[in-house]
């Protein structure tokens, strides 16, 4: 926490708004709120916020205003009105929405000349303020440090470069990545809690034993995507072949104890491609292939 | 790295095996080494190792003999002629099969007087001996408490219960959550790196932000897991209705680009399906559900 932070406005004082101001004000930030509705300030997390008469107003108090509505049709009909408002100051928008929609809110703020970073947050609003708690936001890089020392109150708080439609690319395909995740644990679970050796082994001591095997997977994601960016995949130790037989145990190990297999069989099918077309001695990055061309 | 270490062997010297000892030795122990083909000591790694003429002699050699043959047909076929050599000591088998391979060595080493661990290395044989290399033990606890310290000259070693079958249920579990996630990230390094927002980003800067964002799936999987154990799995502020929206998006950002939409559109059948079926402010982890029971 810096020693005199700046302070900070929120607009939307819906559950993630809520949550984004209450972290501005635990980390001692001057924060001011306004919600279309009013009485949402009155929450006991949001004691000491500054109550802003209207979203006017609210931009105004503050350098920095950060912006969480449903949806940026909500935003545009909030902020156009008031390009005055915005002038000078900082727009920091954590709506969710398609990748244009950020671009295109970039190129208003540039035209009432105000700075602005597009924005998405990747956890649940218990969550905000917490170390993991991470958000990514595009936009020019010296506005991102402008603003990071107060944006780090909401948790991890990371740049992913200068097009404000990156974070919502960023947004689906991590959200991807945990989908595939959760359902791969999730068969893991199931898998290892039917009844077999152990005669049955809990969630918990799975996920305990699952959590430390992904410091490991994490190795195989960073290899794999040098060898993705190079176009060059080398299966070294770890080649399809080998995944593939492996992958056979699964699937079978699935069908036995009465779990569905459809998951597992369609990540065995795509090896099984590979390795028919001659990629058997490649990595499992090799895969990318078949996915950016079906 | 204790300071005197004790003795250890290691029976075979294949890729696996191989490692093994050239990790033994590099935490200091005094090695001890048998494999069938005469030669494979040679390697520049295995410098200090004390080359044993006979299996028998490399059991005596040690305390604990660590085993890592092709198959349990080749362990069987080494130790079983052997049991005076065994009774007594501890050997710890690190080669791969199903749950009743090891049930049964168990077994066999029992009648022998031996200890018995019965384990899998969750690694490939370059990455033995760093501190993330995860290996599996199951058998008594006190057994493994006792050749702890060896074992993790070899990485992160962890027992994960008495039952010598354990070992491998973890490993089939483990491995399908690693095809699941590495799909997801290759999807998602697939959608990310498509023409687009950026221009394209490269799979290594994806890869940067994914890893942090696998800290907040984990406690994703951590809260799962504690619902899955209780039988309870309220959905909170990340309800699978909640999640069915977003993976809407997901899908269709997928067919836009010409991203093979098969996974995600797997994924969103099983969500679909418990939304309909009137589960949708349960968890994601109310899943396993569907997964037990398909
Ligand atoms: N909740 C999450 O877990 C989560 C996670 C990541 C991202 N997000 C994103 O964060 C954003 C907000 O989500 P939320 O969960 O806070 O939603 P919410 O609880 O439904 O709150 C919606 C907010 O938008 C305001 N609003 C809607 N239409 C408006 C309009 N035309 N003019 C002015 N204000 C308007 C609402 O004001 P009233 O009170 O006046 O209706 C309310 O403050 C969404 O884009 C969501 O996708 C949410
Ligand atoms: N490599 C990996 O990435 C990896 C990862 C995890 C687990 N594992 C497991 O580790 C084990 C060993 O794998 P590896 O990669 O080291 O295999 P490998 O390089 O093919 O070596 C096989 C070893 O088994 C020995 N062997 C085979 N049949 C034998 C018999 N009848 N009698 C005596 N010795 C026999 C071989 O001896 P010769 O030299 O005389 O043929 C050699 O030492 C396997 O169960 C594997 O699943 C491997």
């Amino acid at each position: 926490m810096d020693t005199s932070p700046d302070g900070v406005s929120v607009l939307g004082l819906g559950a993630m708004g809520s949550a984004l101001a209450a972290g501005f004000l635990a980390a001692g930030h001057r924060t001011t709120v306004w919600n279309r509705t009013p009485g949402r300030a009155a929450a006991p997390a949001l004691r000491g916020a500054v109550v802003a008469g209207s979203a006017a107003q609210a931009l105004t108090a503050s350098p920095l205003t950060v912006v969480c509505l449903s949806t940026y049709d909500a935003v545009r009909e909030v902020l156009e009105p008031l390009p005055g408002a915005v002038a000078g100051r900082t727009v920091v928008n954590l709506t969710s929405g398609p990748p244009v929609d950020g671009q295109r809110m970039a190129q208003w703020a540039e035209r009432c000349g105000a700075g602005y970073l597009d924005g998405v947050l990747m956890t649940t609003p218990d969550r905000v303020g917490t170390p993991g708690a991470l958000q990514l936001y595009a936009g020019p890089a010296a506005l991102f440090r402008a603003h990071e020392p107060t944006l780090a109150a909401l948790g991890d708080a990371l740049h992913v470069g200068e097009d404000h439609g990156l974070p919502s690319v960023y947004d689906t395909a991590l959200l991807g990545l945990m989908w595939s995740t959760l359902t791969g644990w999730l068969l893991g679970s199931a898998l290892i809690g039917a009844d077999g050796p152990g005669g049955g082994v809990p969630a918990t001591a799975f996920t305990d034993v699952a959590a430390r095997w992904m410091k490991t997977v994490e190795t195989f994601m960073r290899d794999g995507a040098r060898q993705v960016d190079a176009g060059h995949t080398p299966g070294g130790q770890f080649p399809l072949d080998l995944h593939l037989m492996t992958m056979d145990v699964l699937v079978h190990a699935c069908e036995l104890r009465g779990i569905d297999p459809q998951l597992p069989r369609a990540h065995r099918a795509l090896v099984h491609r590979a390795v028919m077309e001659g990629h058997g001695s490649d990595s499992f990055a090799r895969l990318i292939g078949y996915l950016r061309d079906p």
